[in-house]
């Protein structure tokens, strides 16, 4: 079926975005082999094309689909989940080119981007307004097109949600190359099923979006980061529903265990002031993020969260400011670079219901035992979303191990991934693990939007 | 097709779920033939069922689907677009047995719910665990199932979204019979795409909620209410983007016009202490809500919020605490009826960005003149909501006047409906005003639903 060894193919590109956006066969450069899962070989495609404009995107979806040739889009590479990896003769939409802030509108609270904007372009402009886009994944080089495509979370998901709840609109390209524009400059709207939601986590497989309107909140000027250690991990997750209902709505409620603590604060060069006594006693630590719009407010309620922490059971509290709290969050933020430097052979984001943390990391822990293998990590406490490293070199035995790991989260009322994605890396285990009902559904709903399977094959189904 | 007139229809249905869960013919009573729109003639459908358990939601759409049946699920049938009115030979599935709240989980902070729960119901069991569920559309006697099919959203919009972003995970039954479960506990999911959010807002076309997840805060001990008249209506909307700027992060901001607010406040018999000459110069009122968990703070914003009011031009600022606070929100929750107790022929939420609400209640008031009718009314300032009562009896140029007043609001980034849903009541104004490749896309993924079409025909589509 597919045309595209033929030359007409790379001739038809370039006609549409011209051919200095055009790049074919032994030209295309490593890096759009793959993003940065840890698992699955590199695989170049055939061509990479950088359009422009969303006609261009339309135009080359349109030809895509008349030569059968896989079409993958790409932000920039930072995602975890294979999603990016495109096929051997497949083509690359990469959104480097089409990458303006088109508005920071301060009278609605939104912004209004396209895909290829980073994370820490957008944190600028709006800082420089006084909002905020409050999805802030580990990684700011991060697209915004890739995290609506990956439904990126991130630390602050537990005050603000994750990319669902701050996406208002989009303008997207079907697989068919018809241009949608979905939602708009508001909140409320019930007026058709909501088209902006289903393609936000759909890992490029339903359409591609072109434009994105994100909400932004008002930047709150103080900001304080409490590290709490614990003599045990359960006391930790027990404190994280305390913390919610105390109503003093942090927005970072994260847990780290004593290994990948040591780990990231290492690689960090990073001094917390936490005695060795202390340290060498703590099993886990609770680090809770403190904003404010008024200072005092948040000394007092800085004190009153240090008050119910110790009451939990708290070896102590630490209440960083300036560099080192935000060396601490940056640490954080690396610790998959952290696993990876460690030799890790796999890093999963599973998700569960926060009741339902202990009992997973518990399992997990006694599953990778039996299994000869590691699993340290931490993780958005607040949410539920456990970040584990694993340690297998064997893939036969990382394959099944991970399986168990899953099943265990799903049986628990969680998903395999809370922010990561399927993508290519869990797709296997997604197919063998959810729902035959489900999954049919899914494949007829990607079939409305891409009736000629081109959007990233292989992807998620 | 349908053999909806056969005995064998009321003998499977009585098969499903008891004889004594299920009427027919002129022995369903008058109330399953309409919700509370305002247009649109009453009708009384063949059948109405009562299901107990989702196993047998599963059996009526399996028959439904078999006997070519048409189903409409109706709450409590307090819906305002005309959703929940079923066809002449069709079956009415009504939740009023599945009205269970399964739990209240304080850990996780959720509530499970049967689709049949009042949010008056709902709000009394999580008060009790010191919780609040944070979607309140004017009238608290809605079903959660209902909300749902709607994505009802109401005043606390403006800090906590609508149902959409509260609601975590649904079990629902497909136009098939299939049983799926969609998300859970959890607000970060990366797992497929986003199934609850499509079901959220689906008018009951889609699939039917047999149980729903949904998401609760901690319920802040202090409130309060402030009100501001302005000279000009211009004011009070170019007011709003300050107080979101400003942090005060209100849970209600709301506009009322002079006239609905006469209406409201003679209707509830209330007195909001405003002298005469200021009421007299008024043309438009704001109200915001406050809360906080401590009292102080909130007396502290409350006067931060006064200053800022009095800088923009507020007439006056009046704190209501108490009764009359709960009574002026109470009216304006029953604007509805007041507006329909006045004669209105059709209401109607159209939603804009914010920016543009002015220019759009400008426009929708000139192409009232012109028309010789009547629009007057209140909003959710906040979100750009705008609740319009309509004075127009004649239905040819009621229906001309909609239309171009739907047609305004999608012109200036808006939509038909932010909250009351499309139903029958706008379906011919959505199916004229709304991009046709969108609509061909909406058609399809019903398709992947309900294949037979069974599921409330002649809504949205």
């Amino acid at each position: 079926m597919s045309k595209v060894d033929s030359p007409e193919v790379a001739v038809r590109l370039a006609e549409i975005v011209g051919p200095g956006n055009v790049i074919t066969g032994p030209d295309v450069p490593e890096d759009y082999a793959h993003d940065e899962a840890l698992t699955g070989e590199p695989q170049l495609p055939r061509h990479v094309v950088r359009p422009g404009t969303v006609e261009e995107v339309s135009a080359l979806l349109v030809a895509a689909g008349e030569l059968g040739v896989p079409v993958t889009a790409r932000g920039s590479g930072s995602g975890l989940s294979g999603a990016a990896r495109p096929q051997p003769d497949g083509l690359v939409i990469s959104f480097e080119r089409m990458n303006a802030v088109l508005e920071i509108d301060t009278v609605n609270h939104v912004a209004v981007v396209q895909p290829g904007v980073t994370l820490s372009e957008l944190d600028e402009r709006t800082a420089e307004a006084g909002l905020s886009y409050t999805v802030y994944p580990g990684e700011l080089s991060a697209s915004v097109g890739g995290t609506v495509g990956s439904n990126a979370g991130g630390m602050r998901a537990i005050k603000y949600g994750v990319t669902r709840h701050n996406v208002l609109g989009l303008q997207a390209v079907l697989g068919t190359g018809e241009i949608i524009r979905t939602g708009g400059r508001t909140t409320k709207v019930s007026s058709g099923y909501d088209l902006t939601q289903l393609i936000i986590g759909s890992e490029g497989t339903l359409a591609l979006a072109t434009e994105v309107i994100v909400k932004l909140q008002p930047r709150l000027a103080h900001t304080a980061t409490v590290l709490a250690p614990f003599t045990d991990l359960d006391q930790v997750l027990a404190a994280v529903p305390e913390i919610i209902s105390s109503g003093l709505a942090p927005n970072i409620l994260e847990y780290i265990d004593a290994f990948t603590m040591a780990a990231i604060t290492y690689t960090a060069e990073l001094t917390l002031g936490v005695p060795d006594d202390v340290r060498e006693a703590s099993q886990a630590y609770l680090v809770v993020g403190m904003e404010n719009r008024d200072s005092e407010r948040l000394h007092s309620d800085v004190e009153t969260l240090g008050e119910l922490l110790t009451g939990i059971g708290a070896a102590d509290v630490y209440v960083l400011e300036g560099t080192s709290a935000r060396k601490l969050i940056e640490a954080r933020e690396k610790a998959f670079w952290t696993a990876k430097a460690a030799g890790a052979d796999d890093v999963i984001d599973v998700v569960v219901p926060r009741s339902a943390m202990a009992a997973f990391l518990a399992k997990a822990r006694e599953l990778a035992t039996e299994a000869e293998s590691g699993v340290v990590g931490c993780g958005h406490a607040g949410d539920g979303n456990v970040h584990l490293a694993v340690f297998q070199k064997d893939p036969q035995r990382r394959a099944t191990l991970l399986h168990d790991i899953f099943a265990v989260g799903m049986d628990l009322g969680g998903a395999i991934s809370g922010e990561h994605g399927i993508g290519r890396a869990k797709k296997e285990h997604f197919l063998e693990l959810e729902d035959p009902a489900k999954l049919d559904l899914l494949r007829r709903i990607k079939q409305t939007f891409d009736p000629a399977g081109i959007l990233n094959p292989g992807v998620l189904l």
